[in-house]
């Protein structure tokens, strides 16, 4: 028998979310879950970390006999705080979510569930970010229980791409409607957004950010292709964001005064 | 005579910092800017953006002639808000900074500045995230001012690669000592977190975020290559984190059971 895995679990919706303790439950399967999590809901938070203030972490009880810790940060605070206070080294895996909303296509930018799933990937640590389309907290969540023990079980057993980062996202279906997991390419697409602007009580104007996903990508191997379709959607990332195709461009079209 | 550029200026060390003040000098040579930037200081929140509450937006005095406002939300907010509110539209070219500090590296994932340059960059407007390796509020601008005059220049008359979006870092020398200007890839590195445990008044632990940045990428064609040799990096950077050589990897390893 090969040592018990250790399996840091975090997400951007709070400790007190269904969606963690539907992952956790998956992740004892495979090891020992130690959770740390955000104490208040942190959604669009992106990959934000606390500078200027200090943070906190308290011990809570989300399971009997599971160790598991609020964080007053960000998700990307949980888990710097997690390796270096909590664990005092890397978990052998790391997951994030299960989160209640999308996180495919270029929702992944904003997205604090696979903002802490990358922070992980960054230090060296596979990670996986898990998100459902199922919004409501009331949702069943059995379907993503079943593909997350079907893509745990992969990459404890047959490894991850370079980066080691996942961003895995499952339609709101049950497990018989469900078509398949495919791996894919993040659509490309974009937030178009709407301000709705309000007048307060004392005659001053703020602002609601509101707005519609815009998608034009057709691609039949993209996220929100494999989601519309009923299928998990299952995208490698990466965070080198260096635009390659870019540099030659660059060094052939721009030019410099002699001096610089 | 062709029409006058519009250039959305923003930031993410507030309205108030000398560095957006250099920038707007430098953008008024190319066309009118506009200026839409945070009320406070935002460092290190990444791509967030304010879902659960409502934004202000007031109007401020930087220069003479000059619109601009401060906005109470994220250096994403800024630019969304300005686009749809203050634009009624696309600008010509969004610049973002002077940032006091360095974002390159990974730095990127982390930077307020660079998310706000990626947000109009992802609606399609060409945008430049522009930081200065002098942390001081006190620093001369007047390098990263000629540096700024030649990016922007280029992007106008020159163009940009397909993403539309630079990371341009100027090392903390004068103008004579700059050795050019180096179109980089991003260098790979991480931050090594140690978080410092103090015990407040009341008995309670709380943590500082403290670390060192370590970069073991030898490459000579990275932007910390360039800034330690004094030339001013140029990255372009996109905003697909697919990382394609992960889905043949996925598609060849990994193995699902019959049903998913």
């Amino acid at each position: 028998m090969s040592e018990e895995k250790v399996i840091l679990v975090t997400n951007d919706d709070s400790y007190t979310s269904p969606g963690i303790k539907a992952l956790v439950e998956v992740a004892s399967e495979f090891g020992r879950p130690v959770v740390v999590a955000p104490d208040k809901p942190q959604s669009g938070m992106g990959h934000a970390i606390t500078l200027n203030h200090p943070l906190r972490l308290t011990p809570v009880t989300l399971f009997k006999d599971i160790e598991a810790y609020k964080c007053s940060g960000t998700p990307v605070d949980c888990v710097k705080l997690a390796v270096d206070k909590v664990l005092n080294g890397q978990p052998d895996l790391c997951v994030s979510g299960i989160n209640h909303g999308s996180n495919a296509s270029i929702n992944v930018i904003y997205s604090g569930t696979m903002s802490a799933a990358m922070e992980a990937a960054l230090e060296g640590i596979n990670s996986v970010g898990f998100s459902s389309l199922n919004y409501s907290y009331k949702a069943d969540m059995s379907t993503c229980q079943e593909v997350a023990r079907q893509i745990i079980r992969n990459v404890l057993e047959n490894g991850m791409p370079n980066s080691k980062l996942l961003n895995v996202n499952i339609p709101n279906v049950t497990l018989d409607q469900l078509q398949g997991i495919k791996i894919c390419r993040q659509a490309i697409g974009t937030w178009k957004e709407e301000f709705v602007k309000r007048v307060d009580p004392f005659k001053k104007n703020y602002y609601w950010m509101t707005g519609n996903f815009v998608c034009d990508d057709k691609g039949t191997d993209t996220d929100i292709w494999a989601l519309n379709h009923n299928y998990v959607s299952v995208v490698p990332v990466q965070y080198d964001l260096t635009e390659y195709s870019g540099l030659s461009f660059l060094n052939e079209k721009w030019e410099f005064n002699a001096k610089t």
